[in-house]
């Protein structure tokens, strides 16, 4: 089986690694060309445009975003370089707006369309545990499973319609964001009282919150360093955020608790904090509280 | 060891239970005197007042709220009952002014208090299996030890000033009532898409959300059944998030999310779910986006 | 001085009544041409294209969105029909990209362009008392001033930036969107203590709050009656604060208490009620309290 | 007619001298006996306890809080002073539950008592041009009404359950509140984009912002000079907005913008400027932005 794949930043790079490593045919094709070199010294072919990973069995895109994609489909006419029995499967997070978008184009085009977004970090993605939640035709995700059994832990098929796999995607990201923000408001109450966030962390993480969302950024918390390559960026947590309020906006459905975290989110980028690891969260409780002050 | 034990509650009743099934020496006293009965049939003495438990080597107090508490320790001249080498346990979720207060009172009095405030629901208590955040005098923690380690699965210990446990409590609830709330959003909000809430919450509390916290929620919210009488009442948890606000407006922490959080509680006490447990709350994101009209 | 006017709405409509009863020399279009009958009758011009309005001294757009006014700029190549000392005044409520966008696209064309938003309802702009917040070159402004006269109350000059006015405009907006939102609530508070929301409403408007954001929704609010044609959407004041929210964010400006109300906005979307007044999110506080069950 | 007069606070001193300036017989007491001292060179009397006021036909009491008044009426047994025809006039902002017990406290000593508390800033209360918000037995409020003359613009009959006029000021406060901070988050978004405060809010508070509660903060928030000795304290809006949540919460009734307010005015606080005029919650929205950075 012949995989393209295109869209090599911090999520995308470890999945194509791990489908090179697994033996797997892979051809990638990235804007920034020399991110395809490492991938290239362990096996992959480097395409000459995103036509030649459109050509392959399956196209997996992982974008930065709605834009990035958009960008390619335009630019490349990447929907009419998919060969007739490609499966392309977007793996990125994206709008539910763009989601039904682009099920649509592939579908007035006569081409297949599967939406498959990822839940876990880079470091979840490096180990091939991914959670793969996908939706669209069962055949064309039944194409593409030996793939996602590389990069992932467990498939979960949701249905035909592509958008639903996206708005599941969104709402496990809203969680998460919620998880962390909530963690650090509860780190500065407990240590307004002199209670280490170490500790106080360590007992929830291992008790009551013992889940990836909390176990994942407490550390990060507990040491107040929050410089980490592999990590999710508050900046990209703002943007999920958005998505999901956009979502909910767009069938009426109130997220009151996102809509908190939101403006939480604002500050930390206001504070320069966007780049660092969304654990960064927790300062924004620490400066309201004026605790280092 | 002898123990008193006072307060026959949801989670205070089965503690007493396995304190008496490990063949400890247990007597109970409870406003409401038939509550006793179970636990007298199975091995424990009734206490004929407070004072009798009060005469134990440690005295373990399981009350719902500070006012029961209080009431406890004016009417019955509680700590003056102590004896001197009895170190009292107060296992319940209290405000932090009150849990000072006595700590303050105790100490006055020559008496030993601790705080042991305990994480989990109903059916971890059941299980012997609950978290125990203990904070006081070191040599006080070990004395209630043995008890300790028939009703909880860990014991933590926080330091030797009591409220410091109360304070993780608070806050480890605070986290509770946000998760169980927004994951009710987020159901929502999958929902409006057509996605039936149990898959959703099949992916979320099988990944990202692997926690107590969350899959103790899940399957009430899946089902819509909210009618558990081992469960965390609806009212409880505004209460909860109460004391935590309260704990941060004292020391002007600021907590957005649980403020709104609060506001959600209130609507589905509103809508007489308070009685219902936590998971009802996703009904109130139902009812604001209109799912069912 | 000739006037091009387009964009025949709620507010749009009686401003250009005003222009044309004040003897100017007025040439309407709109999409939907029959809006500028009655206009015609009491002696505008009709345009055969929005051309024939961009080619008088001004030409005042008042569209509903930015999409309604981009669909225009483009499919009616609207900025090269301006004449070269054509003032084009954009009156809309836009968004604060957009209205980047708008000046830079005249400035590269060598074309006038400045914004100058309205506050007030249609009430108001029948009766030619808005207040119009002006930003731009200052000689254009003085071309459209004999306009604003008779359209508007006062005129607020704010500076060259065109964006300047549109961003005060939000802001505002913002600012009543929050205080019906806030009034509705306190009317629920004391509704809940049984004091007539009229009795209430009276009392606040003629007092601390005596001022229009209040004035014009509290009757509305005190009847219960939202059937209002000439008022303000609901659906609008989402619109507006998810624009103040979006020029916040672009900035990284936490407005907390704009978030919790656009989740209020959306319950009332989701209750059907986005066609009825803004006054109607009183309804939101009832039913969130259950006044009415 | 005679006056007793207890509680000289910002609000309180300005009524009792206005009340003293009209040629009414007042009897003054105060826990700070020389706050008695300018009243008395004016021509008031010094009473030697509580119970010299209680004895008049009138006693005004205008503490600071449900402790103060509640503090004062068990030490001094000020219901019982009262005489058998005197009317006492709360005029503090109290809890409802306190409004409730004591309406219910005076009833069973078969004493009357009226719940009239004011809408106004100290300034408001130099000028004699207090709102009064007065519920309770009708007859009582005429008895009080000549005081009412001198110290308000005008009094507002709100039935005969006292705590009906208490619910009225704790709703208008937190309407005081919602709207200082939603205008301060204002600010901060036109800010943002280089508009001077001061010019974004002279346009808000000339037009359809034209009431006190905006202009009476305005110009702080424009000159970001919050020390005003006449103003009202940041730390009196928190606990006036606590007061109003614990009404709301005790009624079910959910106050999301409230809510949001209060973490806000936390923050505040934490800044250590809740002894500032509550304009000063203009800071925060700079600091969640770091516009100052």
């Amino acid at each position: 089986m012949k995989i393209g794949f295109i869209g090599l930043g911090a999520i995308g790079t470890p999945m194509a690694h791990n489908l090179v490593a697994a033996g797997l045919d892979v051809t990638v094709w990235n804007r920034t060309a020399d991110k395809c070199k490492p991938l290239v010294e362990a096996g992959a072919t480097q395409g000459d445009s995103p036509a030649d990973c459109a050509a392959c069995d399956v196209l997996i895109t992982m974008l930065a975003d709605d834009a990035a994609l958009s960008a390619l489909v335009e630019e490349h006419d990447l929907i009419g370089a998919l060969g007739q029995t490609t499966v392309h499967v977007n793996m990125a997070t994206v709008s539910i707006d763009f989601a039904k978008a682009m099920a649509e184009q592939h579908a007035a085009a006569g081409k297949t369309y599967i939406a498959a977004p990822v839940l876990g970090r880079p470091d979840i993605a490096k180990a091939g545990k991914l959670q793969i939640v996908a939706a669209g035709d069962a055949d064309a995700i039944e194409t593409a499973r030996p793939a996602f059994d590389v990069m992932g832990a467990k498939v979960w098929p949701v249905g035909t319609d592509a958008y639903r796999a996206n708005v599941i995607k969104l709402a496990t990201n809203y969680m998460l964001m919620a998880a962390v923000e909530t963690m650090g408001e509860a780190a500065a109450l407990t240590a307004s009282y002199d209670v280490e966030p170490g500790d106080f962390l360590e007992i929830v993480t291992s008790s009551v919150f013992a889940a990836p969302a909390y176990q994942g950024y407490a550390p990060a918390m507990a040491q107040r360093d929050y410089d980490n390559p592999e990590g999710f960026k508050l900046a990209l947590g703002a943007k999920d955020v958005d998505l999901a309020l956009a979502a909910g906006h767009a069938n009426n459905v109130a997220l009151p608790v996102g809509a908190a975290v939101r403006e939480r989110l604002a500050e930390g980028m206001a504070a320069g904090e966007g780049d660092l690891d969304l654990s960064a969260l927790a300062e924004g409780s620490r400066r309201a509280a004026h605790l280092d002050d």
